[in-house]
Order: structure tokens, then sequence, then C-alpha cells
């Protein structure tokens, strides 16, 4: 037996997000989209020739964006990691590619041997759209004052109950994560002179929506609809009321997954 | 009457290029799609109840991408400028977006009126291809000599004869032309560690598919499959049988239009 450990990209414009989406869950007809897992794992079974079931670092949400999520799989087959990324690249759809293939010990697990992950937003914040960069980036036409949201941010490192910032459909036993850095700069695109907002996340986990609901909070603090100091308010409420709205799916990248 | 004139930013994947198409044009059927002169001369009527007609830079290539074409259009509305830009983003599909509006003297003509014109090339140069930038990037799994092909490109600069770079189906009266500069350099995104690079050529002109059959030569020659000095002898042989194929339409952008 060997296990087999993939780095995917994948543009979740088009997906339901990771994890494929039992028929009981999805009770509106027609809503149903792929999932891509599930279009993984059927691409795996076609190569392979054999169940496969794909574990990932964790799912992603419809519309999230991923650079480098890590999944591993079992396989009796010996075909060699260059065959199986070049055949996985050939018959996966464009929207997901494989960046690498790796072999790990039996043991590894990409959920439970994440040390942590890191999480990027991506703001275009200026008065127009833009055509190539729509489903890339949350377009945020008002003024954002960048040097407050970097302030206001700073409270959030460290260990802290986060439960302001936990969706209300998520119910974890604890709310308690540990961010080991935020930090938001500006960055340019090489081919597009554009203002653009990257706020990265790096953290032991997750709650559910806990990145774009910071992110939203922040957009909210940054428009000067809150007096400052107000994340730390926010934060140390522990009521997802308190918070601003969750930021869309859109411009959400999971960067890293490290072990 | 008023003269406007709008930059245009446009993902050209989901299009037939810029300008409408007869339907003589087109024999073969299903092939039609759209057009972006024609989906934005509608929403242009659709806004200012009239007949509009618009009048471009120069017309990009099916799957041709533009961070600012430029157009003009003659109207009698008195609609401000700032309410025309809100008015057109918000009703044009997603891929087309209208980065300025203007207002220039009745004899401006965005074709007759430009200097010049910069395109950009974009080569995804690694093993594997991109989620991400797919319809973006031109994706070059092998090895380039990245020196090799600036050395080369350097004698297309000046005003030289392209016939060798002119695609068979354009029948120009004289195919030459003065490129002012050609760069090659490396390029990054900000979410995204790869090896990609840009091919910028600024011209007074250009002949039919020029960009692209220059950048298909240059990854001929940056392939290894020429003795150096190649491209010198291309140029000089003005027959486009001795150039290299031409380059796939998704990693061209017309970056800018010089007045």
């Amino acid at each position: 037996m060997r296990n087999i450990k993939l780095t995917i990209e994948y543009d979740g414009s088009q997906y339901s997000g990771w994890q494929i989406q039992r028929s009981q869950n999805f009770p509106v007809a027609g809503r149903k989209k792929r999932t891509i897992q599930e279009v993984i794992e059927k691409t795996l079974q076609r190569i392979l020739q054999d169940k496969i079931r794909l574990i990932a670092s964790g799912r992603t949400d419809a519309g999230v964006h991923a650079l480098a999520q890590i999944a591993n799989f079992k396989t009796k087959s010996n075909i060699s990691l260059k065959n199986l990324q070049y055949a996985l690249n050939g018959l996966l759809p464009e929207d997901i590619t494989i960046s690498k293939t790796g072999e790990k010990d039996l043991g590894f697990h990409s959920r439970f041997a994440a040390k942590s992950k890191v999480y990027r937003y991506l703001i275009l914040n200026q008065r127009y759209p833009s055509a190539l960069l729509r489903n890339r980036v949350y377009f945020y036409p008002y003024h954002l004052d960048f040097k407050l949201m970097r302030q206001e941010s700073a409270c959030l490192e460290g260990r802290h109950d986060f439960k302001s910032f936990c969706a209300s459909g998520g119910k974890p036993k604890d709310t308690l994560r540990s961010i080991k850095r935020i930090t938001i700069a500006k960055v340019s695109y090489p081919f597009k002179i554009c203002r653009l907002i990257a706020i990265d996340i790096e953290a032991d986990g997750f709650l559910y929506n806990m990145v774009r609901n910071i992110v939203g909070t922040l957009i909210h603090i940054g428009s000067g609809k809150s007096k400052p100091p107000a994340l730390k308010k926010i934060l140390e409420a522990k009521d997802r009321r308190k918070a601003g709205p969750t930021a869309p799916a859109k411009g959400l990248y999971l960067m890293e997954v490290k072990y």
C-alpha cells in the first residue's frame, strides 16, 4: 500500500466547494454543483482503476480558491509520481491542477498532521471593477483606511476565543484558536495597475467562515463604520452579532498547509 | 454632439474578438460567438437610447485580452462621464469593464490618432499548468533559454519589413513597421510562485498576428530548435514560412494605446 500526497491548485468559482455533497444536504433542486473532491476522486479512479478516497487538509467553501490544497489517498498502484501528475493534469478540468505529487509514510493524514494553514484574502479597492480579476478578488469601491485596518488587526494575533468570528452554522466543541500571523499589505499584478489589498492569516486552525468574518469586520472598520478600537471589543464580546458581515468567497485563497 | 472616449478592460476568452462579425464571414454554424464591440454597442444603446457606432484603436482576435483598449463614439446625450461609467459597469457582463471615461474634441478618432500600441504576451514556463491562470497565459512546459530569447529579440527594434511575421490572411499594402521597444522579463503574481515570462512589444502599428508570430518564433528559438542567430535571418527572409508557429491568443494582452 502507498500513501500519495497531492498539492492541488483550483479556481473555486465553478464548484460547490471541496467536499462531496450528499443529496440530502442539498434539498434545493438545481442548486447542486460539482465538488472538487468528487472531480479529483473520479479522475483518480479512472487512472488507477480502483475506488479512491481522498482526504484533504480541510474543506473550502463554494467559490473559494486554493493555491496549494493538500490531500492524500492510499493505493496499491505502482504508477510513478511523475506519470500520475501528468495523467491527472491531462484528464482534470482546466480549473483544477496538480502542482506536486509526493509519497508519504502510511500514517500521514492531510488533516490530522496539519500544523497550520495560511489563507489570503484579496480586496480590489478602486472605483471601477476589473474584467480580468472578476471571481478572483472582492471588488470594494469605497474608501478603506489601510493603516487603521493594520492597527486594528494586530489584536487578533495569539491564542484567543474566536467565537465572534464563527459562522452560526458551525458548532465546534471549542472556539479557541491561535493566529500566528496576520498581515495586511498592498500587492500588485504583473499586468495591471490597481489597488489590491492582501490580508494574510496563518493559524493552527480556522472556525467555519472565520477568515471571511474577520475580513468582513476589517472592511467594516476600514470604511469608518466603527469607532476604533473596535476589533478588540468584538473579539472580547464572543458574539457573532457584534462582528461585521461575511466577506464574499471569491476573494479567498488557501495558500499553504504547513506540516 | 459629443465625442466620448472609453478605456476598456476585457477578458477575451468568451468572445470572437473585438469586431462585429457579419454572418457571411462566419459560414460555420454554431461557431459564432458574441464580439466585444457588439456587446458594448448594445449596452450603450440601452443607456443612451440611441444607435451608437463604436470606433476602437484596432481589433483584437478571439481570446485576446485587453487592459486598456481605447474606443470612442459620438452622442448627443448629456449624461455625465461618471454616470456613464457606472451605468456601463452595471450593465455590461463581468468580463468587460470600463476603467475610464473621457471627452475628446470631435476630431478625435481612436484608430487614426493612435501613435503606438503596447502588447504583452505571458508565458507560464513551468512543468505543470495553473488552474488560476488558465485562459490568461500560454502554458509552455519545456525549457526556454531566457537569455537567448532576449539577445535574439534585440534585432527587431527599429523600422523593418515584418513580412515574415504577418499572417497569410492579412494583406496589408506595406509591411514596414517600427518596433520602439521589445523587452523580455520575468514577472510574478501576487498569490503565486511561478515562472512567468512577459514579452512586451511597443510599435507604431502591428500586422495581422504580428505579436503572436514573433512570440511563437521566440519560443521556437528559446527551446533550442534553431541555431542562433536565427531571428535576424527570419526577419530578412521576408517569408512567413521561415518564422515559427503562431502563439495562442490567450497569452496576449493589449496593454496601452498611446496618442
